[in-house]
């Protein structure tokens, strides 16, 4: 009794430590993986959510976009303006597709106008003031959109009113040199100039002219920088081809800074104080205005004097000489003044930014911005083929978000900016306004404007820290028209470089300029951006741009024609862009590396060392503190390659990967400097400032030396080193930026 | 026979499943509560731990350390601050009682000396060129201390060298207006000028001078200022009290602006670009020498002329007359000049930041930062005394550290500045030098310069947002003498006002000057910031400071005999900045309080509209977007208050907190707008900008608002509009990053 009493008892000690052992280690616990976050703050990129992306991008709605956007014309703050304002806050706010919110942001931007009831007008009048010639004042009509009575006059913006007359003479692209070359034939005091597009900027022309007495500037598109030569419309050009017929216009923004001009640093609120007009600096001190190149080879094939020089000529079938001043004596414009009259008028208006948002799930502090502009001269059908894109991209990730299949570890904001046209005016506003929170928490900027130049490859400008992003994205997407040939493989083939790490690669340009709405965040935030598009196959079209840029040719019809018939351009850049956009609100370590910045800093460094050491020297400038710079910023670049190879994933703590994300997103803030170009509004990114020394170096160090190279005063040297202890320092504390926090 | 199998099959299946059941819920599987950092991540501040901190703070140790900071002169880059920077290295170094890591960091700037092989002289001459009186050269020797033969003579730093002779006027306290009224009876034209401390600061006395014609400028500490009215050292002054002998010379740094002169914004390494010396601004533009009351007595009572109104009379027994210029006819200094003669020289030296660190165990992103200077001009015991107290405080936390027995969640960085007496030189430079990792990273900056001026009472400065933790900290720590009187309760006794939200509370003073360290965390960074000391009871002395200032009796004897015998107030100090920085460093949330920042801002408005709002509606410029900005930063503040009560810390994630703790640690970065006072180095944030308005309001609203209506030029009236513009734009950017993130 006694033994089954204790084999009882060791049965059921046994079975009950056996079941104890199963109910222990055999069973797993639900609390198991730790609080419920545990496993979402962890999640990374989800390739295949890429893959379906990817999938439902779709070219046709993007084609229907671009059909709605420009029925009608849309300048900032007009009529069409405001259908597009309504157009974005329906498609963002839809219930099924659209976002989290939307909402639009106002602006009271300083514009300006042609008076529709007194139309410019240029004329060319005798000595006894009979018009002997007057040119167009509105582009022809091939389509019935240019019948559309919003369909803007041809006008340069922010051109002062005026009434100048006086001798014709030609100053070829009115860069400095232009004029002071032709003023060593003729005397310009009193004169007009002609001057044709490229070279140097829209106002430029006028700022240029002006020291020597020039009252008034016309500019014209050469049919040889933008027509391949090409020039009649019987056949040539546009509705036959997409080349610019003889009366089209580019009409423009006449002005160097960028942003609201009246208040530079501050959002343009109702109240905000504004400067004084007369304080304007890079607008045209003399009346301007474009003409088409019809009437400019009217005016340009009659001009006397000497023959201009052989890099002045353009398409038209004749010499174009210097002007007398003023017409041959042959013509039978002999002896009479081209008369501008100018109506401009400069007007404060509200324009509108359309906002859009997906709110992050694990960090919604961290924001992916995606933006471009939504106006345009005229219907500006390739100007909004990036709003086009937009919107479809922006309709397959909220169609996720609605569904509750998706939502970004990151916010995303979408950025429809108005007034781009006039001087990034909205995106520059709303950097303004936000600057802080922005500089705070913004991860990259991503910058699609004209989305589609043409249908040959991908062109991408960007930091370097996004190269490897673009690449990725890139060589996930089929290019249009080639089969299985990626993005990236077509890439590749059109432009190129050898990097020292990763061998033959596609060639990502800079964002050195202010050419898009990119150069607030670029060069005021110091954010990481990056602006893409599709482009030409440089080996067929010299065109400057596409032809019908900023004319009133620029339609619908237009671009479906001539293009991207099918929008599978446009396609691929919704899918490139898209996929970018994914990659940075979703991956748990942001893909941004900076050893491929260190690779161009080195590159820069090289170009400035072979063209300035040896002067330097001679000067006593050192550039030894520039070299150390940039190995301290190579070492910590390779330091934080390494941490991120090395981590843990599985077992680090989100602060940690938080920690690295904030290295990484924040670095480019260490380029900022507010005093380093204090003429130069907004510039401060001491790496991607723009320059006018035109070297593939330090801009700041390249300007500085072109001013002290072509100077007397030796004081200029010292500028020369300042800047370099400028740059040397940014480099440096970059490089403090990347290396162990602590 | 079946019935007991299956009672056994039973029993067996019974046992199993609550051994199982045991095993599944009775014992703790020890991955239980997920991965083991999730605990960490989330820990609060442990207050049994500040006890224990607070328990340790030991005061004769602060004694020590002062006695040996202070054992011989150790003016910056002399041989004896080289050895208080071996001292703290050796402490932060030490294996069981130090930092992490600690190490130095140099800079080479611009300071400015005396030549002991020429010393500096004033005298009295006679028109035969004879000496008739000479100025002590050197302080009395009381104790050994003086005899030092590094004991650096008086002088004026940046003072220029020359030899002003001419009749000495007596211009009160070097004010502007002192000067305009002087000017009124006596023709300055080549007169030597004294004047007392006190009302300018040290340069302005002689820049005020200068275009008036004055060729020098002496300045004394007058009896009535700084002594209470004692003035003999046969029984009221230093060593029989302490207050300043009869030959004691405050010395000092005779500039306006702050950090290395020569490398402003950038830090100042040897190959630094340095600006031109003939280009620096607010140092002396004339000869200027300090000297002691017992030589100023002497040749201000011989002053002829007419008196000096009754606000410019002082201590001495005699009437203060404006000088004819020159002596008076009875005096035995009758037609005699007073001649300076000043050797200073400017010259390039290597000071050195000693820096340590604790590296964040969480957090090591996060920089909570614990500085003051290590420089004196003679002993500077009271000048050290911060630095005496923060030895003992890294010593306490550094043992806890080297025993494991703690590890703040942020990182802590302590920096033992250089240079600070020449312009707050060594924490400038290092702000310079790592402005974006600083700007980014740092949580507040904590300032303990001065640790005791007196034995009375806290006084703290600081960021509003700082306020409840300084309360909290000093109301744990008990007031020195006063049994359990807490520091706060004592505090609140001396110095108080009555808050909307709390009712009275002690009064926080702000940091809106340059006067400590603080400054360019403040004004160039836009960190949170707080300056703790303990200082007098004014009802019982005027002295404008404590009276051995910058003299050679500021020594350890001076300090344990009469400002802190015992040092239970230095002791107090430690405990409540200790108490203060654990706070910052172990916080989960952040304690900083922006309804108390708020709170500051509604009185700033108020003031502004009660002075300003009348006058500027006749100017037509509207202070509303000021108002709705302050609205909005109200809303804000309250707004995160509740987000912060309502979260469930224990189901948050880790980066919820860290998205609420970036929006509260950034916020003074908002503030800063580098381009809204140009004139004013390293000054950016819009709110505790330096003023001359000397209103309690935002400083650029107020100097903009005094200089319009002084003047009549219309234009000036503008100048108050875009400060108001760039002052709401700030607050309503600073509200937009306290809203919900997206």
């Amino acid at each position: 009794m006694i033994k089954k009493v204790l084999l009882g008892i060791l049965c059921f000690g046994g079975i009950l430590t056996i079941g104890i052992l199963i109910g222990h280690f055999g069973i797993k616990q639900n609390v198991d993986s730790g609080p419920v976050w545990v496993k979402d703050v962890m999640k990374d990129v989800d390739e295949s959510f890429i893959e379906q992306f990817l999938s439902e991008v779709n070219n046709i709605n993007i084609q229907e976009n671009l059909r709605q956007l420009t029925e009608v014309p849309h300048m900032a703050t007009s009529p069409g303006d405001e259908k597009t304002v309504q157009l974005m806050l329906k498609r963002w706010q839809d219930p099924d597709s659209g976002l989290d919110a939307a909402w639009r942001e106002e602006y009271m931007v300083y514009l300006s106008f042609p008076d529709a009831k007194n139309p410019n007008k240029v004329t060319v009048v005798n000595s006894s003031n009979s018009v002997l010639y007057t040119v167009r004042e509105k582009e022809k009509v091939y389509t019935p959109d240019q019948e559309n009575p919003e369909v803007v006059q041809p006008y340069a913006a922010y051109s002062p009113a005026g009434k100048p007359k006086g001798k014709l003479v030609f100053a070829n692209q009115g860069k400095a040199s232009d004029y002071a070359l032709l003023n060593k034939t003729v005397d310009l005091r009193g004169t007009i100039a002609i001057t044709r597009y490229g070279g140097a900027g829209r106002s430029a022309k006028a700022i240029n002219a002006a020291p020597y007495g020039v009252i008034g500037v016309l500019v014209y598109t050469d049919p040889w920088d933008m027509n391949d030569g090409l020039m009649s419309d019987v056949n040539e050009t546009y509705p036959h081809s997409w080349y610019l017929p003889p009366s089209g216009v580019e009409r423009g923004s006449y002005n160097v800074m960028f942003g609201d001009m009246l208040t530079p640093y501050l959002a343009a609120k109702e109240d905000t104080y504004r400067i004084p007009k007369e304080d304007i600096t890079g607008i045209p001190p003399i009346p301007t205005q474009p003409i088409g190149f019809e009437d400019a080879e009217k005016l340009i094939c009659e001009l006397g004097g000497t023959k201009a020089p052989d890099s002045w000529q353009g398409g038209f079938k004749c010499a174009y000489n210097f002007g007398g001043p003023g017409f041959k004596p042959t013509s039978p414009f002999n002896d009479s003044d081209v008369k501008l009259e100018i109506f401009n008028s400069e007007t404060l208006k509200n324009s509108s930014n359309v906002m859009g948002i997906i709110r992050g799930s694990v960090e919604p502090d961290r924001y992916v911005i995606y933006g471009n502009h939504r106006d345009s001269w005229v219907h500006g059908a390739i100007e909004c083929s990036g709003t086009a894109v937009m919107l479809e991209l922006s309709r397959v990730l909220g169609t996720m978000v609605k569904q509750g299949k998706w939502r970004p570890r990151r916010s995303i904001i979408f950025g429809s900016w108005g007034a781009e046209e006039f001087g990034l005016i909205g995106s520059a506003e709303y950097t303004e306004q936000y600057f802080t929170k922005l500089s705070e928490r913004t991860v990259a900027y991503i910058n699609v404007d004209i989305a589609v130049f043409a249908n040959a490859t991908l062109r991408a400008s960007g930091m370097p820290s996004m190269q490897n992003i673009i690449f990725k994205a890139s060589q996930q997407v089929n290019a249009p028209g080639l089969g299985s040939t990626t993005v990236y493989d077509n890439w590749i083939r059109y432009s190129n470089r050898s990097s020292p790490a990763h061998g033959l690669i596609p060639r990502m340009g800079y964002l050195s300029g202010a050419g898009s709405d990119y150069a607030a965040f670029v060069h005021y935030l110091g954010i990481a951006a990056v602006d893409i598009s599709y482009t030409y196959d440089r080996t067929k079209t010299n065109a400057r741009i596409y032809p019908a840029y900023h004319t009133a040719y620029d339609t619908f019809d237009y671009a479906s024609k001539f293009i991207d018939p099918g929008f599978t351009s446009h396609q691929a850049i919704a899918r490139t862009a898209g996929n970018v956009l994914i990659r940075l609100a979703d991956s748990l370590v942001l893909p941004l590396s900076y050893t491929d910045y260190a690779e161009i800093l080195e590159a820069y460094l090289k170009t400035a060392v072979d063209l300035y050491e040896v002067k330097l020297q001679e000067k006593n400038v050192s550039m030894e503190s520039l070299k150390n710079a940039v190995v301290s910023f190579r070492r910590a670049a390779d330091g934080m390659e390494q941490t991120i190879r090395n981590l843990d994933l599985a077992n680090e703590t989100p602060l940690v990967v938080r920690k690295i994300n904030d290295q990484l997103m924040l670095l480019d803030r260490a380029f900022l400097n507010p005093l380093a170009f204090p003429d130069k509004y907004a510039f401060r990114h001491v790496i991607w400032a723009s320059s006018s020394a035109g070297k593939p170096t330090f801009p700041g160090l390249a300007d500085a030396f072109a001013a002290a190279n072509s100077s007397v005063a030796s004081g200029d040297w010292s500028k020369v080193h300042y800047h370099l202890s400028v740059l040397s320092q940014a480099i440096d504390g970059a490089a403090s930026t990347l290396t162990e926090v602590i």
